[in-house]
Order: structure tokens, then sequence, then C-alpha cells
């Protein structure tokens, strides 16, 4: 990473490799919106760059549902890349040169910051299913907790793909005064039907495991393998499209000439996502898998707010959305819904539809069209705002 | 039912609503692509109407992967009515005042037929994973068996949607001197990698169950019933369009004004979807879901016969396709591949995509268009073939 400028350089940025968990609640309790009240809770974050004097350059990354707090470092568990390293580091689209980037473990999830899979210090044990049902606007919340406490009143920008996009979304809605720009990318302002079917098939798998414990699978020392392997499988099909099913794998045999005539992985497709659901379930917790989905399932900022438009009204923020053609599972309508309702309020939006045919993962991928569009946003928003060039 | 001319009255047609069982084998085994041979097998069918004088009317109705021979009668597990009882019946588009119909349960089925359900006379035990593995054109083999049996040389027309209809393809091109008329309906000559995919994930649901006893499970009075209902949840939302979804649920709640902040089926599409879980498996084996998505998956007329017009060569037969346009399970490019091969063998072939937002059960519905265009191409060939009409 390159050095920044001396005088720009926080405190904050210097143990960034490391990442960070700071315990919140100490100047109130976090307020949920299932009404119950968290009077500690704990973030887990990264960050990458430097914090610059007067805190206007600040990028917070919302994550998906499975990811996590590593954006651009290796992570801990799996050693593989961070999800975003080609979108977050020097000279890239989130130019850390530039920006001041966090990415902080949403509310409810397994790598640090308060979730099912952390200890309730009132019990001792694990929170497991006591812990409370969340929201995307708690985690919303939360992340505005951080932000205090990192002394940042506005984000130069949110940006998020899939349920980091709803982030987005919630964040400008919510706190439209702290928010300079949002950027909600294959996201929608609702979980449609469809959507909460998929949800409602894995957290299924997950509880028909035997190994589950009606969640308290760790005072059983088992974990819900199985379960949420075939949960993360089911997944993981809509997060392709078919047409990059057929391009990567089509019918083609694993690692034989001829089909078994039984039950082994005979087509890679199949190999490909028994790896999938394998690997997931060393990095995640179960029990978390249900809550981050339930919090995307209550999604729904026209319920919210009556209307679409009344959840952005008078907005100041800058958007820049983005969707994908080939994306199934959020698909351009839903991005378009959002458009209109920012249209109706004269909001200041920007909405490409990036034509390719990965599918709803394009957004964690290197799509060149995809990637200018977003240098070319934060680019002018950035000039905007006053940052300093890199 | 109308009374049919006692001359063209078959004693076949007595025993209709009782459904039938026939053992074959005697006169040679059912030699299976997988090399095994099957010395005894039984079949179960079931028929509607009367077989002609010179047995030209008959209609083979193939079944789609979780339906069974109970087509136009009252199912004896779940006393609904017969899964196409808006097709077949006297006056519908397969009239059976014209028309002698047949539909037999599938080789692996669990409604009669040989499959992992039923006795190994050998052992004396279910044949469970000892079944051999079987492919769609072992379910044909098994139907041609079961017509020699009735004395049906060739059928006038082979019908059926989703499973049906690759059936539908593999008769015409197994057997092109034994059908008159094929009707494949939302079907496809090869499973994609997506379609592979779901199925993978339902029969690791199955397999994740430890109620399954690695397909022991009759020997451990077991029914791994939760694996069974998350593979049948996964896959129903593949019968179904985003919008037809959408239309029929949305975000609407179930008996509740308020979401619960909790894990209960907040949502009617969730309590729908287990309720579809639920009652599958108080009719469905679990085996046999293996056997019969595995059979879909070997499914690719196009290797099997070098190209996917080889598979047709020179054919005499009279086509019907059938797709629609919310189908995005067997979507309209896959049956136009089919009509396309058709084309280059100079083939009689006539294909209709047929306009609905009901997606792949669509074909099980009563779509007016739908009906329509079966009901021309059948009074047409029937017509050609001179069945005398009703």
């Amino acid at each position: 990473m390159a050095v920044a400028d001396p005088m720009d350089v926080s405190p904050l940025s210097e143990s960034a490799a490391a990442g960070q968990v700071v315990e919140l609640g100490a100047d109130g309790p976090l307020r949920l919106d299932s009404g119950t009240e968290l009077s500690r809770f704990s973030v887990a974050y990264q960050t990458y760059g430097a914090l610059n004097a007067d805190k206007s350059n600040a990028v917070l990354v919302c994550h998906a549902l499975t990811l996590d707090q590593h954006v651009a470092n290796a992570h801990p568990l799996t050693q593989k890349p961070g999800w975003w390293d080609v979108m977050v580091g020097p000279g890239l689209a989130l130019d850390t040169n530039r920006y001041f980037v966090i990415c902080a473990n949403v509310l409810g999830g397994c790598m640090g910051s308060i979730g099912p899979k952390e200890i309730n210090p009132d019990t001792d044990k694990p929170w497991g299913l006591s812990f409370p049902v969340i929201t995307i606007g708690d985690m919303v919340r939360a992340q505005a907790r951080l932000l205090d406490h990192l002394g940042i009143d506005q984000l130069f920008c949110v940006i998020g793909g899939s349920m980091g996009g709803m982030q987005a979304l919630q964040w400008a809605s919510a706190y439209p005064d702290r928010v300079f720009a949002s950027v909600p990318i294959a996201a929608a302002s609702r979980h449609t039907a469809q959507n909460i079917a998929f949800h409602e098939v894995g957290r299924q798998a997950i509880m028909a495991d035997r190994d589950w414990h009606a969640g308290e699978y760790h005072a059983h020392n088992t974990t819900p393998r199985a379960g949420l392997a075939v949960a993360r499988m089911a997944a993981h099909i809509t997060y392709l499209s078919e047409a990059a099913l057929h391009r990567k794998f089509g019918r083609k045999l694993q690692g034989r000439d001829k089909i078994s005539f039984g039950f082994d992985a005979d087509f890679q497709v199949e190999s490909y996502l028994r790896h999938q659901g394998m690997t997931f379930v060393d990095r995640f917790d179960a029990n978390s898998y249900l809550y981050i989905t339930r919090a995307m399932d209550y999604f729904d900022l026209a319920a919210e707010h009556g209307s679409l438009p009344a959840a952005f009204k008078k907005t100041p923020v800058r958007f820049c959305l983005v969707s994908f053609t080939s994306d199934w599972l959020f698909p351009t309508a839903d991005s378009r819904e959002v458009v209109k309702a920012l249209n109706a309020e004269a909001a200041n939006v920007s909405f490409v539809e990036v034509d390719t045919d990965k599918g709803h993962d394009a957004f964690l991928l290197d799509e060149p069209e995809f990637h200018k569009t977003l240098v070319g946003f934060l680019n002018g928003a950035a000039d905007r705002r006053g940052l300093k060039k890199p």
C-alpha cells in the first residue's frame, strides 16, 4: 500500500492489518427494531488507507450475506485474498491513496461482531437463538455507532453489493446527512417472494440437521455442517447465471470419461457445489446464517415508510445504482424501482445496468464496465466533496 | 366418462379405475443402459378410455419427476384429483372418447413400478441403493415392454411435460416406428448445469438427513422426511416463475399483522413451501427421488447420438413442441434447440411458445392457449391417422 501523506494519517490506520474489535454501548444501548436493547455490543472491522484531517474521506463498504470485514486482506480463516481486493487498494476504484475504507462485520455476523455465535455476558454462553432477531436497519444502526466511535460525522460514500446494497440504501434513508454518496449494487429495496423462498429453504436445511440441536449446537459440541452446506449449495446456484454455469461447467464430467451410474459427483458442477458447501461450513456459523437471511427477508423500505419515495424524502445524497443483466436474484427491475422512487424525489441519481453473463456475483468480479462506472462516479463525487487527488 | 363404442372396448379398460400392476420380463430381461439386466420387473399403470379395434388410438402420457400414473383419477394416497384431469377426459384435449390413454409409473418410481422402494425378490428386502441407476432411455424401454404386453404396436401419440417431455423425445428417437406423434412440453434434449445443480442440492439434502441411513432407512424404520422436504422445497421454487410467486404471495404475511422477529413462517411463501415439503414426504420415496433426478441429469440425446439431428435421423414422427415464456427451468431456448435439430432432419414439426407468467408448472395448469395448441395438433394428427371422431 502506498504511503499516505503523513498529515492525513490517523492513528486508526495503524492497526489496519490486524483488524479491530471495539466494544460499544457504554454511551447508551443499541435499540433494535424488535424493541430489544443491546447494552454492550462488539463490532469487528477492518480499515484500509488513512483518514484525512477533516475526516471527510471515509468510505464504508457494506458486505453481503456470507462475506465479512476482510475486504482487501487475506482472510484469517481461509487465507484467501480479500473478497473485494479487485476494488479496494492503491489506484483501484476505492483508491486507498484517496479514501479511508472501513468495513465492519454486520450485527448478527460470525467474524467478531456481536451475533448468535458470541458469548452473552449475562449467561457466559453463546447467545444462540436467544440473540434477538435483527434487521438491515439494526445493522446500519450498529455501523453508525462505530462511526461515532471513530469520530466520523459523515461518510464520503457508503457502498455495497447484494445485502451490502440494501445497507447502502438503508444508510441513505436513515442517515441522509451522514452520507455524501451511496452506491447500492445488485440490490433491492425489499426482498421478493422468490428471495424469501430460497432463504427459507436454506434455513429449513439447517434446522433439519439433527446436529443443529434447536440452535444449541455449541452446548452439544456439534455443528450442523451438512445442513449448512446444503443451504450454501442452494444459495450458490442463485448467485450465478444459467449462462455462467453453462460456460463454466456445462455437462462436463469430473475426473472421469463416462457417467458412473451412481450418486458420486459425476459432473463438474456437482463437485463444485459440494466443494462450495464443504468449505463454507469451515468459516461460517449456522445460526448467523439464520439471522442474516432473516434480516434480508424483513427488508422492505417502502413498507417501512409508506412508500419508496417517502424513504428518500428530499434526500441530499448522491446515488449511483448498478445492476447486472444476468442477475436473476436481484434483477435490474429491482434497481429500477429504486431509481424511479429517487426520481420522484428529484434526487441526484445515476443508474447503470452492466451487460454481463456472470449473474449476481458479478459485483465481486473484475468486470471492466462495472469498475469504470464506479471509478467515474467516485472520482466525480470525490472532486465535488473536495477530496485531495492521490 | 362417456360410454365408448362396445366394439372398441378392450378388456384392458375394464379395470381402469383400480389401476393395474403387471409383472414383465418373462419373455426376456430388461437390459438397462448401465449394463445391468432386470429379469423381472413390475410396471404400474392406469388407462382411460377404450382401445379401438385396430389398436391405433393409444396415447402414452409420460409423467414428470414427482408425479405418477394417476393422471385423471383421484390419487390413492392423497385423494387429490388426477394431476392432468384438466387435459385427460371426455371432450378434453386428450379426449377419452377418441383416445385410449395410458400412463405408467416410471421405472425407479414409487407408485408400484419397480424401483428402490420395491422388494428385491433375491433378497426379500427393498432394493434401496442396490437398485441399478437408470436412465430416461430405460424408462422408455420399460414402457415399450408394457405396450408389447398390451399388444400395441404403435402409439398414436406420446406426450408429457418436463421429464415426461424428455421421455416423449426419447420415444421418438428410440422407437420412431412405434410413435405416430410426439408432444414434448416444457422439456429439453439434455439437462443443463443449472438443472443438475438444483438436483444435486436435493440429493445432498436427502443424504444429509441422518434418517436416510445410506439408503437403508426401511431397515431402520425411519424416513428421511426432513431432507426430502428440503429437496422438494428447493425444487418447487424452480417450478414457479418469479412473477407467479410475486402475484401469489408477494410479501404477504401468514396469519399475522406484523413480522414476528423470529424464525416461524411469517411470510405466506414460507408457509406454502413448508406445506409443499411436508405433504410431499407422505407420498414420495426419498430413494426414488435420487434415482429419478439422476436419470434426468444423465439425459443428453446429442451426446448419445453424436449430434442432436442424429438422434432423429429421417424421423417419420410428427412433433409438436410447447414451451412457456416464464419457464426458467426448461426455457424456450431448450425447446428451440430440439426444433432446430428436427428442422435439420426436415421433420414434421410444430412449435409454440405459450405466453404465460406461470413458469414451468404451466404445463399442469388450465392455460387456454396451451390447451388450444394441443387440441389443434392432436385433432389434426388424429384425423390424419384415421382415428374415428368422437
